[in-house]
């Protein structure tokens, strides 16, 4: 750090957090310690937000609520997406009032300032001579797609390097071909929670066995025993137990020509980026995400014979999919203020599945809706003890060694 | 300002607001610069409150909310007028629980201390010898009347020359003799903006075109064009166009003996008064401000003929008459809090005006009932698009000249 | 008050509060002046909770919110009542998100960390080698109990000495021996006021006669009169027209061998404890504080002939005993935030009387819920009063002796 930053108001609170123990409550309540963690972490992010085919015409718009602010995603011509502020450059008012929907141009509802889908000022009336119409586009949002996602980042400055984000995952996302994916279902979370909290209920499966039996059920418990927690805080004897299963599933996966590969970044990186295939649950011959452990929609990209495994990338803890072969979820992330946070999962199956043919789309959803539903109310039970006064943080297990990094990464970046 | 004077915290963003353009995202959000508007600004003022005919007998009254305070207005004898703190002198509880009614007397409803409808303390049980009753007479609020109209000012120290601001309105309010309207018709919105947004949603017409319908339909479009934003605003080549109109319109109502005038005060005033008279819309032969055009009840005060036009007195940026020839009404801006203000109209007719007879309410309300409506959401969503962090302060166009001066003005007071 | 304490940020506020007047409005409504509250004067005191045979058996349990906090009560064996904080050791969810029922063990719904009934660790899977389990037991609570009655203490440090506290109470407490009490019903008041609005309302009878006919026309008036503010600041002529009542009383309850005592501490006590006994409505042959003035159960503890007296213990100024001879209720006056407050009434009647048979739950309960309900809506009123920007401190009467008092311990426990 050099001397000419600004002293951070918070570096006393931020040295006396122990490594390998939950943050102090402030960190979990309070509106300026969220608003610093906005713009030196969560702003300093590519931010996954959909997928591209929910905007498949020129002119298709949503907009995205990230923490306060609004996002209006929008399709321009030649596949280019925008992405700007939901304020107009005249007094501000919200320019869209939709929360999704197709337009020609953007036109304030207030005085009619009128913005083209590249977000530039069209027209304003009765500005006068010396209104140069070049300054007062639609303040942008920086946007980037990859593989028929989008991503956006809120930082005022110069974002991290997309393409070096976003190259590293090439071997998994090859494999599943998002670009040719459709959205199949989406459902959305308020969470009376702050999003730090959301982060650590996501990266661990310690509470797995005891909260979520859909989950415990359909997976491998030697597999959640061993890599629950992130693939890199293996403990020598679960790993130990499960190396039979995972050593099995390999030889088969690497037989059919998919990669079995898995990595993740640790807590000195920008983005705690992590990449990894591993089998939903090899021993009990299960091919998906399913009550029954069948494929729940036909196979995506470059899968002509299910393996029975499942792809976990993360670009960033506010932006993870998980990829069985039939299908693709994006989990979000979202800080709304200091105790609210949003959840969302957006279902993907292959663009030509149809609904009622090829997925039923209850049985497409079920296991993480219903785990998302017992993480919502978790979470935000969570949150209600961290309130108490005499709350104090406590220590992580063996079995949160991924939180625990996640802790220090976080600690980095605001400090 | 002399030395003596407390610094004004804001003294650094006030003066980096930059003419022209609206106002920091702060000055529309934040509690403190809140209350800071309402000691240097708002209780500076002689708010119009409501008509003399709402409280016709002795000890009607009703109770007025001006941030965040409550104000009971009541009728004594003598046709005096009286305005008080609703809290009692006692240990603070609210003495009058109702909206509005008939007293005798106000009797706090805890402890039964009795106050006159001057605000004098009657009794007070079991005070003991040394307790002096005159001391504890209700808190008193300043109260004037004008025309049938009551004002309330909220300083604690000596209000603004009551006579001076009213005998300005004079040619304007003896031609509609509000001393002999009753009230038809009130209508109450409660907004989630602060209340500048109020202000700047009122004192322009620039959104008509896009916003209101009726109202542009109503009125003639080259009026808004010339005098939208304010009399003192015309553009040249838009006054020329209206010219026309105009110039007939008067040579028709000065020879009906009505005045033409129009006049407003600049941003170094106290209370930006303003009056005018103006064709509603001459060239359609428009009489009142209704859906054909026609009158939507008997004429009022010195009216014998139509004249078709309609009056505009504006006492402060909080207190507005609108007044054809037939019908009378207040608009009140009152803020509530930071992030919540209080819109009201109170429809006015002839006394001797009666309904389903000589007016039906649903006509004679329509215009501005819609349009406000219209304008409540607009300006909810001018305050929601303010709250982004991306939102700066945009310049106004050449027919926003009014609340250009309404900002200076502002600024000016709470500098 | 020595040199190494911390510098009182509220000095001067409370040096200027004039004794014999309420309050000034920050203490209130200021939530920073409320933690303060809590820290020394709520914290500090031992709070009457709830009657033992709501937890009657082993691993029967409540959760009772306090300031914010939640506590959760619990039965371990031998009778020992144990309380802890409802946050885990582990990341600090709420390890209980029932409001009662009945445990073995107490097993945080998130990792299942499990705790005994005495708030020790019992297990928590996968903390590793170094994790000394015996360092994670749930934060306790103070607890105690005395005569059925359950009291806690959520001091960080020492509590005050409880049975100095309770042993004062011995000669009301024998009496009424609510150890073989029962609870019949329970009513909880979520009120929008500041705590200390809510002791100044029951404190005083002031109000009484205005706002309470149920309460004014069961008890004898001339009582209210001499003793409504407190025992101990009865007025001379209203003490000389109760005296023939009270004496004839006295004779009357002496003659049955039970006391007629009263006494009341003063403010520079740490808990301004009271305990008396007086007749309800000796004049009028009133037994109970019902409808008819006729008992509403059966006799309670050493009553064997109903003497018509009733019994007050205040333990502090937010827990209360109410006594008749055949009932008896709690009152609870709990703090929750700045501007919210709980009122709780728990009846008890003797274990053996059975309802319906013995006693009428509607007659049981009536007085003091119609009362309480009247005194929620006061005390709500109240405290929107003193919200105005002019409400100031006013006057205590002769009959509120007792709040005077109140504030000046009030006051002096937060300086």
């Amino acid at each position: 750090m050099n001397s000419s930053q600004p002293k951070n108001q918070f570096r006393d609170l931020i040295d006396r957090q122990v490594s390998g123990y939950s943050l102090e409550q402030m960190f979990y309540t309070d509106p300026a310690i969220f608003e610093h963690d906005m713009q030196r972490v969560v702003f300093k992010q590519w931010l996954l937000v959909d997928h591209e085919s929910r905007i498949s015409s020129r002119g298709d718009f949503f907009v995205v609520e990230i923490a306060g602010d609004e996002i209006i995603i929008v399709r321009d011509s030649n596949d280019s997406i925008n992405a700007f502020y939901n304020t107009c450059r005249h007094r501000g008012s919200k320019v869209c009032l939709n929360k999704q929907g197709n337009r020609k141009v953007f036109v304030c509802p207030y005085h009619a300032w009128c913005y083209n889908l590249d977000g530039s000022l069209r027209g304003a009336p009765l500005m006068g001579a010396d209104f140069n119409k070049n300054e007062y586009g639609l303040h942008e949002c920086h946007v980037r797609t990859y593989e028929g996602l989008i991503f956006v980042c809120l930082s005022e400055a110069s974002p991290p390097d997309f393409d070096e984000q976003v190259s590293r995952m090439k071997p998994f996302m090859e494999l599943h071909d998002l670009s040719n994916a459709k959205i199949a279902h989406r459902h959305s979370w308020r969470l009376q929670c702050n999003w730090k909290l959301v982060m650590e209920n996501f990266f661990e499966c310690y509470h797995c066995l005891t909260s979520h039996p859909e989950l415990s059920n359909v997976h491998s418990k030697a597999k959640y025993k061993a890599f629950g927690s992130s693939p890199s805080s293996a403990m020598p004897e679960a790993l130990a137990a499960f190396e039979p299963e995972l050593r099995a599933w390999r030889q088969h996966a690497t037989s059919l020509g998919y990669t079995t590969d898995q990595w993740g970044d640790d807590w000195t990186s920008q983005s705690m980026q992590s990449a990894q295939r591993l089998p939903i649950n090899f021993n009990a011959n299960t091919l998906s995400e399913t009550r029954d452990g069948k494929l729940a929609s036909t196979l995506m990209g470059k899968f002509s014979v299910c393996d029975g495994g499942s792809t976990g990338v993360t670009f960033n803890p506010f932006s993870t999919l998980l990829m069985p072969n039939d299908h693709a979820m994006i989990f979000r992330f979202t800080p709304i203020s200091a105790e609210v946070s949003d959840v969302e999962i957006v279902w993907m199956v292959d663009k030509h599945a149809q609904e009622g043919v090829d997925y039923d789309r209850d049985n497409l959803i079920w296991l993480w809706y219903e785990t998302t539903e017992q993480d919502g109310e978790i979470t935000e039970n969570n949150h209600a003890g961290v309130r108490s006064r005499r709350y104090k943080p406590g220590p992580y297990s063996q079995q949160e060694e991924a939180i625990k990094m996640l802790s220090k990464w976080y600690l980095r970046l605001i400090g």
